[in-house]
């Protein structure tokens, strides 16, 4: 089926998906593009869309002109392949293994970045606490399709607390002042907090958890939030 | 002084400056904005552009109204300080130390990332070869004043390599299929190269290399290049 106007309604929910967090909240549905990503979740799919050139490829996809492709996709020299997507669904968290806990990240490209190392070290679940959307397109493109290889869970910070403690979860506050991570033992059931990019951890987050760990650092002040996450991930996982 | 005009000479210059690599090239200036990198780093500044609620602790600044400052702003909102800054001298490549070597690196943003890491860790010097501008607005942010604080380097892959042959300075290339980073010895002169975004390393930096290097994955393809950078430093920051 050829699409010719951006005013087309499924040309239109693909946009308001992409805009707006408060739609895909209520449609549990997001928006993705590139090949790679499509082709590797066939079953995630509700929409696809296509320029003429993946026609004969995709042959049951809505096939779009590059004007509107133009006008739909985040990066400036699309591929021209689209897809609106059903959203994973939520699990549990689960009752054992190594986990990354994110408070109050509010860049969607940091946050993609941090889901992309998580799925790559097989963290057994990240858990968002008030952070930006896991469904940004900003987010979706730096994951580079780790939403799909990666339980993701969003909850509260009492929910967290209660399972890690009714589990005995070990629960490690990234902080500045805390025991160095090359001396700290990550053996077992482990979670790793990492707060807002600005602000790191709140105080009350800090005094809930169970240790402090830091990594030490000279010539600046503090790492990108992306960067010491993937650096304690690495140590944890290490046991 | 008050500057109430977009069309006030040193508010072009500021625009000019932040929009083209070519007019940061030939003025050897660049701009950044927040008042820690201004504090930080007096010595470098060659214009300051406040607004009025900065006008007491900067006397000697420009004042712009909050109108300039939105319009020259990168931030959606603008501590409202600016400056237009003299770049660095570029010194040589150290004799020894322990080095990061970036090749094809496109994205502004992982690139001022890397350099905050790399800042981080005191790395003897960054070498970029063929990389987007180091001076790009969006690599300052994400560097967060790591151009000040680390010795970068932008060079050619001969003048690199001779280099590191003439002083016995091992090159390790961050390959997909390279010996695991774990077992790696980084005693000593040591350097890695990290490659583009999408592509890695070329085949011919690869082979002119003395080793290859891996940091072992599984659930995802890749890292993003600037977590894969922060794992290596991390890692060869232990010897």
């Amino acid at each position: 089926m050829l699409i010719t106007s951006k005013d087309n309604k499924y040309i239109k929910l693909y946009r308001t998906l992409s805009s707006s967090k408060k739609a895909r909240l209520e449609q549990s549905l997001f928006t993705l593009e590139g090949e790679r990503i499509v082709r590797d979740n066939p079953d995630s799919i509700k929409y696809l869309f296509v320029t003429e050139k993946y026609c004969e490829k995709y042959p049951d996809a809505f096939i779009i002109s590059s004007e509107i492709a133009k006008a739909i996709a985040l990066t400036e020299t699309p591929q021209g392949i689209f897809a609106i997507c059903n959203k994973p669904l939520q699990g549990e968290i689960p009752d054992s293994g190594k986990f990354l806990v994110l408070c109050n990240l509010q860049d969607p490209g940091n946050l993609g970045t941090i889901l992309r190392t998580a799925a790559s070290f097989n963290i057994s679940a990240v858990i968002c606490a008030n952070c930006c959307d896991i469904y940004n397109p900003k987010t979706i493109r730096a994951a580079m399709g780790a939403v799909f290889a990666v339980q993701i869970i969003q909850t509260d910070l009492d929910v967290i607390f209660e399972h890690f403690k009714g589990y005995n979860i070990i629960s490690n506050a990234a902080v500045l002042n805390g025991e160095n991570v090359l001396n700290t033992d990550f053996k077992g059931n482990q979670a790793i907090f990492i707060g807002n990019e600005g602000n790191g951890l709140t105080e009350d987050i800090i005094e809930r958890c169970d240790r402090k760990v830091t990594i030490n650092i000279g010539g600046m002040e503090s790492l990108n939030a992306a960067t010491a996450a993937a650096i304690f991930i690495w140590e944890m996982n290490k046991f």
